[in-house]
């Protein structure tokens, strides 16, 4: 696992300045460090007879172990006396701070109150977890006090919203904003285990599903035709309600979105591939995202991305027309946005542009290649955009006029 | 090097409140994340024709290359210049941040300094390198804002302490300070490479030097009697300027520490074993550290903590008196101190259970076996402390009556 070299490779960076003496003058540090997590979907979290929570944080019903509860002040409202009951059930000394979720308190000041709290509770970190309840924000500001707490804290994951439940709460990623700078600062640090109850999702917005729904669509579009004709035939049904009960589909759904996200994620969990499929709808959407006013939610900025990149594939043959059509209905059935007025042929350009920078040179532009499957593109041209644009306007237009689902 | 699995082993969290629905509903992510880094013995680092530093940034002297150089304040006012014309001589645009290198400015505020330079210049995370050249206290804050910014960007090392150049420098921690906890936030980040220059140790302070030599104190009985009896030869003659001028057994000195703690750390980047022959020295001291008045250097600290554990280990007949002696007067020989006022029986008690929470609820307390090689014992009584001090003392009272070096 671990090797220490002072043989000297070609590339090395030594030269006549090294010191001409042993033992040794340049050293070759090489380790690989392990990372493992569970993430399970389980029903009835805080019902006290499910011991799944418990056992997350060492409980086992008998002797009295202690925790911190960081919980959303949304999901606190809604569910505290639950999380309280089950915790009591199961003697947790629960200590509780409750924090706000929003994306303008996803601060490093935020991180810091949660590392105060670990400090105040004089938290064993050999022993004694940290366990965050909410949505993607609070999944992000938590991860990441952890990982900064002592150079690492053992953390376990409940998210509460779609978006944490398909995608925040399961790869390994925290952070914060910083400045005007999305996701700025941050760590790559792996919680204990991600408990995902469908249940909490009954109280979520209906504007906050479908954003975490164009994540699930965008799985569907880049490697599972089976979700998306599953998503296709239940596009009317699937509301905060209909998730929450998870009967056969809205399960499947889910559960197919997860396995797909681990699967993209696991192999290059540090990122460090830059082709990677999960771009896919993320190319042009940073760029919306800044500059849309009024705001819009990630996926919303993410679903406009995907309709553009649905055009671009059918420009390239990849995609059918038919295809792209049943794609661009079926985003905005779930109450997403095919289009943005700030999205001109213009902007498209910077954001490529921005995204060739941030991918080391290249486009690496994930489109679709048939539903279902993804092909990287490195040579689109400013004129494809301007036509790609075109096409999704001319559907988005057909379709209001035709009403919706066309 | 990585795998999934959904099927369920015995001490899975799952239940019967799983959802009993394919595709899977437990996901066991596993992964390996590789580190590696390069530490380089090298003289002449700011000579334009030394290309090692340049190349650490890419640089080659013919396209120019944009880096961040972040510089501790007293070694930018020595070696600013020598610097600059380095850089300027390799065609390298050098963004400059000067900064204080002290122990009260490790704080998570100038971590933020560092980042937002970064997002001044628009670093290119891809290509553009972080410089950091100063002592421990800005090789751990540059380092942990390299690691957080947009998850971590390349850094170099150049250390100018001796702690720098034989402990801070070379292992992958980073870290500040935070309320009145020392390195209570902070990350593990290796830097790209280290590269080290005893020049710059020409202009540390003795009681710097002194600071850096406790760490090689250590390394030596631990693990090195060679480097031990290197030492004990070369007492009188370790100073700034012969460590400067690195002459042969100055250099052997410090490449045999840096191997030595390389080899300790290497197979534990992440500590996660906890038995761990660099903690010597390191059990009671961080009780000392926190009530000297006025305060100690870490080194210093380490001292005295080892002074203590030379007599432990007499007591357990693992040392005899004679190499005990001997190593007691190369510490003091180092110019470091053997006791301290506060360090009574009580303290070295609440020290032990301090230690004894850290490492799981064992003293794993590391002591010589005889000098160069140690060994861990549990069971270490309070009677024994009061014994070990007093063992300490009278060295200590004779060593004085009979001037230094006994
Ligand atoms: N780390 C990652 O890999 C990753 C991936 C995707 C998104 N994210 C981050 O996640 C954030 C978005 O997450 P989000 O969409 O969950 O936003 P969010 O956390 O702000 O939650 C949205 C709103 O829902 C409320 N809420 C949470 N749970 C609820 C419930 N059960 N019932 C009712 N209301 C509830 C919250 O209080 C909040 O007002 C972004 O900051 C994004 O950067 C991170
Ligand atoms: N990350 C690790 O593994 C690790 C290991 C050991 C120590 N540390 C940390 O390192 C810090 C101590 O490092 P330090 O002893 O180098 O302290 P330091 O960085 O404060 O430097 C000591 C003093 O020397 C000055 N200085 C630096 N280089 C100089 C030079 N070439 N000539 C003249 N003056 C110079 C600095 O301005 C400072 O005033 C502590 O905060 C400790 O926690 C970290």
């Amino acid at each position: 696992m671990t090797e220490i070299t002072t043989a000297r490779p070609g590339s090395s960076l030594t030269s006549a300045f090294d010191i001409p003496r042993p033992p040794g003058l340049t050293w070759y540090v090489q380790s690989r460090m392990p990372v493992g997590y569970e993430v399970s979907l389980t029903r009835g979290l805080l019902n006290p007879a499910n011991p799944v929570l418990a056992r997350s944080v060492g409980a086992d019903g008998r002797g009295t172990v202690r925790t911190l509860v960081v919980v959303d002040r949304a999901v606190d409202e809604l569910y505290g006396p639950g999380l309280r009951g089950y915790f009591d059930a199961w003697r947790v000394d629960a200590v509780w701070k409750v924090m706000p979720g929003d994306e303008e308190t996803k601060n490093l000041d935020q991180v810091v109150e949660v590392t105060r709290a670990m400090t105040d509770m004089g938290i064993l970190r050999r022993t004694e977890r940290v366990v965050v309840v909410g949505g993607g924000v609070l999944m992000d500001v938590v991860g990441m006090a952890a990982s900064l707490y002592r150079r690492g804290a053992p953390y376990v994951r409940v998210p509460t919203t779609l978006v944490g439940q398909v995608d925040a709460g399961v790869g390994v990623k925290t952070g914060v904003n910083h400045g005007t700078h999305k996701n700025r600062l941050g760590t790559y640090f792996a919680p204990e285990v991600t408990l995902i109850d469908p249940e909490f999702l009954r109280t979520v917005e209906p504007r906050h599903i479908a954003n975490g729904l164009a994540e699930i669509i965008k799985m569907a579009l880049i490697k599972d035709g089976a979700l998306f004709e599953l998503l296709e035939e239940n596009v009317t049904r699937i509301t905060n309600h209909a998730l929450a009960d998870c009967g056969a589909a809205m399960s499947e759904v889910v559960s197919r979105a997860i396995a797909g996200m681990l699967d993209e994620l696991e192999p290059n969990l540090w990122e460090s591939v830059l082709e990677r499929s999960v771009d896919y709808g993320h190319t042009f959407s940073p760029s919306l995202e800044l500059r849309a006013d009024p705001p819009l939610l990630h996926g919303e900025a993410v679903a406009v991305d995907m309709a553009v990149c649905l055009a671009l594939a059918v420009g390239r043959r990849y995609l059918s027309e038919g295809d792209a059509h049943r794609a661009l209905a079926l985003i905005a059935g779930c109450g997403l946005p095919l289009t943005h007025p700030v999205f001109t042929p213009e902007l498209l350009e910077v954001g490529l542009a921005d995204a060739v920078k941030h991918r080391d040179g290249l486009q690496r532009l994930p489109l679709t290649d048939g539903i279902g499957s993804c092909v990287f593109v490195n040579d689109i041209t400013a004129d494809e955009l301007a036509r790609a644009l075109e096409f999704v306007r001319a559907y988005a237009d057909g379709a209001r006029a035709d009403g919706p689902g066309r």
